[in-house]
């Protein structure tokens, strides 16, 4: 367990991002398909009913065969007009949820639809009828306002969370698919993002609990943390001071699990990012201690973006930068490459010609047969390493009952019985101190009983008095 | 003349910069020495009595001969061992001022003195007796804990609003050394600062403001704006994100005339930066699109510093990051080099022991007769900076009158007679808009009779209506 005097927003993103849906959770527990245990952060989002067809369709399934599958299509065997077809279909999905609330911003889910695709399809792991799945790969859309990305990307994996009803009442009152993501609405998306900057920031957290809890619980025979965060952020993230703040703790962290996007357009809502923007970031992420790699055709390039990734997943020790160079609004035959296409409906008149430029004869929202049956199997396989990983995790829970029972307590956020005896007593005769000085007896008391207490100080912890004095800090080291 | 839809806050800056002091100033305008025009932001801070005195010793001081002398000092002529001496003062004024108010940061001071003892003594163009004569150089203690350092420095320079009693009254409500820099307290602070990160990207709106004033009103024969931007930042101020987006905008707008320098002493108040900021600085500033140098030796090395300083003048298109490795709390032999010596007061026994250490026999807040002399030329020196710089700006007024008076009307903040005129009218029976919409009919009526009419929007023109049709956007190339 570590503690630190040094820390800033992250920690605090550990504790909210590793309590928050696990309280949700136990509420839920009855609906817990195929036995999962209770721990495991189960949220329904389907029906019972719904819930045991998944757990049949899953269980014919081998693991092996899935994982098997997954790396080969990492290894780009999937038919290349079958991905295009998927990528078109993304790209479809935003222009015309986008035209439909004639609002929004098409340009992004357009020019990222090949990363998106490339990641839900064939790279992260996850479980669609179980967003909560502990152990699944994280995704944060730091560029929040092209959130039809995700959201058409949820569509396809299965998540029950945006059905084809939910695409099109987007950016509409109380639907499952505001303007920018909210984690509270829509299960699946990690983070609420949108304020540019604060998504890369906050996967920066999620990456960092990810790194912490594995160098806790995790023993040589057995890895029971162990997944992915990974990130696409635009321009207007690198422009904010608060995604360099966090991307400098990433890299002195040592967080290699981290891969983020960074969706090189070249065009901000004003016009080209030469107007303001004309710094090298490549060289401030080196600077940063990051791992960078450029993929240089990000519209079509996509066994490139594969071979990105491997590199990136090769690299344990660094946060790794993949710069994508896309075209904003990628397809769009008059608007696509300029600024037209970042925060406004494309037009119907536009929309025809993109149809017409991609090949596209298909009606609003229409997702074809066989990219709806090539997502189809992202079901059964999610269940699966949900399924796997439970079975490690009772293997695990045999050999290290203490750990095990800790790592519950922390995923569901349940505080050990009477910990608040642990709590210092005062009475009027106490003597006066300083409140600064009372808290700090406090965390110091409540750390030794609460195995989840996690804390930070901007560099002032011999002011505010937050260390906690039988830990170190939370270092690469020693995490 | 300039608008913009891409800035930031450095713009907001600009318009404050130039308005403030030159509102102050006309309500002293009476007391006006040696006739120079109301416009040069002139604000007594001493008796008329004393003005007339320094005007006559300035008068007895050829500008050439002062021009000399200031090359010279920059190339070292000046005897090492009074250097050194000054240096001493500018650490022991520092050192006695916490000690006496028991509290403050004397790490700061004790290892920059050199640098701010060079700028101060050797580089920088100023009046002391003058404050806001507007074409001197800036400073900007970005480090604002360290304010001990310009105060001390502005007290060996001449000004008048850091005397001896003001030194002893560090720390204390109502004196004119407050804890951290206050420019409406201090005449010589530029700016408040202390929120790390917030002077340097203050410093950006200084630069800013005099490229873009030089490139409207400089002409060929005359360069009536010509001043560079001093700053010194610490590790704290690099954490921030605020000094890596104003630092990103200050190289895209090419703001050669800023230099700052980092103090790069490896130590915070939670102890070595090791513990939290281990990135590369040198490297992210040259992927920020700045130039970079590197002083090995900021103890000791005053020739080391003078030639940095040099080269970064050299550097026309880039701003500089002058790296400087020091030591915090330099010459105490317990403490320095640590965490303990960078927000406390020494203590009695470590004071007496940095002054055996570094041969320092004087009483508390002593300075030496020799380095009091050698600093006693600042004053008729700024003067005569002054003077020089009002002949030039009379030339430069019978030459150019429609822009001389402009650039009055800005630094004094005077509206044209009748501006509101430009103003569009609204009638109950006009036709409803949005707010934003005529927000931006009247910015741009006013933009064509303010010449100091300046804006900014983050990359939202199109949405905030901010857009002043008439002008191109604030750039490198025309600025």
């Amino acid at each position: 367990m570590a503690s630190t005097s040094s820390l800033t927003l992250s920690q605090a993103l550990l504790a909210r991002a590793v309590s928050h849906h696990a309280t949700e959770h136990r509420r839920d527990s009855r609906l817990s398909p195929v036995s999962l245990p209770t721990f495991s952060g189960l949220k329904s989002i389907t029906s019972t009913a719904t819930r045991a067809t998944t757990a049949t369709n899953c269980r014919r399934v081998s693991s092996r065969q899935v994982r098997a599958a997954a790396v080969e299509t990492l290894d780009a065997t999937t038919d290349t007009s079958l991905v295009e077809k998927s990528i078109n279909t993304i790209r479809f999905l935003a222009i015309d949820a986008v035209e439909k609330a004639n609002s929004g911003h098409p340009g992004l889910p357009m020019g990222c639809a090949p990363m998106g695709h490339i990641l839900y399809d064939e790279v992260m792991r996850y479980n669609p009828k179980n967003p909560y799945w502990f152990n699944r790969d994280r995704f944060v859309l730091s560029a929040g306002h092209g959130c039809m990305l995700q959201y058409a990307l949820l569509h396809l994996a299965g998540y029950d969370s945006v059905k084809e009803e939910d695409l099109k009442s987007f950016r509409q009152w109380e639907s499952r698919t505001p303007g920018h993501p909210e984690n509270f609405e829509t299960p699946g998306v990690e983070v609420t993002t949108g304020p540019l900057g604060q998504g890369i920031a906050n996967a920066v957290g999620l990456a960092l609990a990810e790194k912490h809890l594995a160098a806790r619980y995790n023993k040589p025979d057995s890895e029971i943390v162990d997944h992915y965060t990974y990130v696409i952020l635009g321009d207007g993230c690198q422009m904010e001071g608060i995604s360099n703040e966090a991307c400098s703790l990433a890299s002195h962290w040592g967080l290699g699990k981290l891969i983020a996007f960074y969706d090189d357009n070249h065009i901000s809502i004003d016009g080209d990012t030469e107007i303001a923007f004309t710094e090298d970031v490549d060289k401030r992420f080196e600077g940063l201690g990051w791992h960078v790699i450029w993929v240089k055709n990000g519209n079509t390039g996509y066994d490139e973006i594969r071979a990105a990734i491997k590199e990136a997943k090769a690299v344990k020790d660094k946060p790794t930068l993949i710069k994508v160079t896309t075209t904003i609004g990628y397809g769009s035959p008059n608007k696509s490459n300029s600024y037209s296409v970042h925060g406004s409906a494309l037009g119907a008149k536009e929309v025809d010609a993109t149809r017409q430029n991609l090949g596209w004869p298909y009606e609003p929202f229409h997702v074809p047969d066989d990219v709806k049956q090539h997502w189809s199997r992202h079901t059964p396989a999610g269940a699966t390493f949900e399924a796997e990983w439970n079975a490690k995790f009772a293997e695990y829970e045999k050999k290290y009952s203490e750990e095990a029972a800790e790592l519950k307590s922390i995923i569901n956020g349940v505080l050990p019985a009477g910990w608040e005896k642990a709590l210092p007593t005062y009475t009027p005769e106490s003597p006066a101190d300083a409140t600064r000085n009372l808290s700090q007896q406090n965390l110091n008391a409540l750390a030794k009983v609460l195995p989840g207490l996690l804390g930070g100080s901007a560099d002032l912890a011999s002011s505010n008095m937050t260390l906690l004095k039988m830990f170190g800090d939370f270092q690469k080291g020693h995490s």
